[in-house]
């Protein structure tokens, strides 16, 4: 999906809204339990129920790499099932990155076998760690620079000296991960728990989308998320998973998180139209 | 597995050498093709060939990953089958970190239901995307300090400004992590590509086993590694993949493979006598 065409997708269902189904086989209901994979019908009923609401579902890959390979199975058919919506892009959150010739083989797991939108990606390793994800046309990698985890204090938010100046180890990560894509191919993972900081990574990115965690369950405001990081061509993809997707634990589970959904899509109709 | 084990395996085999089975459909002998698990058997048969000269395997996860289900099962296959020797040690080279309660779904998958003792962590997201691998008592956190790789240049080698003062980002890791756990559930990857840097490293971590990639096909040197890495315990895990497990492309290729990490044992085997 081209960068046009997801912003189209914004426009028309008036949402910015991103799905994580961090599907965890202890919280789903439990009548869910008999079916034949109970993680796929949960997310086919998720998806089933609120894809007219938001743009965009993140799979969390650990949610189903804790089950083994019957896990990877229900991922395979969670992504086969979103192709059947045009309008809908898709995220692996793998947080992958490994030297040049296995990130390739991470590449060919997440684009061409299960044929998602996007991965996520972490930085340290550099550059050729990054650039694999990036030969494929029309995918995305979304690059981690601040998370909305405490443990982002331990390095991200520490100064780092570069050639000509000492700036945070995230914006480092913004500005060096500049030559490897652009705005066209690439997004950034900045958390919706240090709002107020989305106002110094417009400065370095003012195009690029950027993945927003950390509303709702995290403690972040969709308010200030839109104040600070907003830009022409909306530019954020919020996530919200856990508010949503277990918004009940009964068998209404999956009209109850329609019901989040669209409470979170009435807020972005207004945020889109100011 | 203890670190105190680890060692008397590393003795009494001679050898600190680590197997990376980044086992590739594309790279393994045409006659295993027609094995109903191809990837399952070429491991089986290069752990039949070679466990008597090494203390631990690494499977790097992407390889199996890239294959989808089906590449899962092999690594539960391989898991399972590394299980009958007792004196190796496994690694599940995998670079994974997420928020703690993700991570945890992680540990999970890999140290649960795989009984992995090790696995690889990215340290980007600090402390709490570490710590959920740390409460499994015997399991260990590999994490990334100094990759082997071109794009360790980019961040991990730069200055960052820590409290009192600044020193390169992968000395920071190596630091901070300190708190985390210590020298008998935490060890670190240091690239054979840098062996003069693992001076540096040896004056924070003196006492923690270090798994050293990039001997070999990437170009480090063995004898460097050891000059600049060893400790009173040996303290050094030295991986080859590609060297070993691809000596050959045809039907030889396990005793092939004997053949090449035999070389490595005996040269271990004298810098251990040293």
């Amino acid at each position: 999906m081209t960068r046009e065409e997801l912003y189209q997708n914004i426009k028309s269902k008036k949402s910015f809204l991103c799905i994580g189904l961090d599907t965890d086989l202890k919280k789903i209901p439990r009548h869910l339990h008999s079916s034949s994979d109970p993680i796929f019908e949960f997310n086919k009923q998720i998806i089933d129920a609120t894809h007219d609401l938001c743009v965009a579902y993140k799979p969390n890959v650990a949610f189903y790499e804790s089950l083994g390979s019957a896990g990877w199975e229900a991922l395979e058919k969670t992504a086969d099932y979103l192709k059947k919506f045009k309008n809908i892009f898709t995220i692996a959150d793998a947080k992958r990155g490994d030297i040049g010739n296995t990130s390739s083989m991470y590449a060919q797991g997440f684009f061409e076998a299960m044929d998602f939108d996007a991965i996520t990606v972490a930085p340290y390793m550099g550059e050729d760690s990054v650039t694999p994800f990036l030969q494929y046309k029309g995918k995305w990698v979304i690059l981690l620079a601040l998370t909305s985890n405490k443990g982002a204090n331990d390095f991200q938010i520490k100064s780092q000296a570069a050639s000509h100046k000492s700036q945070e180890l995230y914006k480092e990560v913004l500005e060096v991960s500049q030559k490897w894509g652009n705005a066209d191919n690439m997004m950034y993972v900045v958390g919706a728990t240090r709002a107020e900081m989305l106002a110094d990574v417009r400065k370095i990115i003012p195009d690029h989308f950027l993945l927003v965690p950390g509303v709702g369950a995290q403690g972040g405001s969709l308010q200030e998320v839109a104040k600070y990081g907003m830009n022409k061509q909306c530019g954020l993809l919020v996530n919200s998973s856990r508010n949503i997707i277990y918004a009940s634990t009964k068998e209404d589970f999956a009209s109850k998180a329609r019901k989040e959904a669209m409470k979170m899509q009435k807020e972005m109709e207004i945020l889109l139209s100011k």
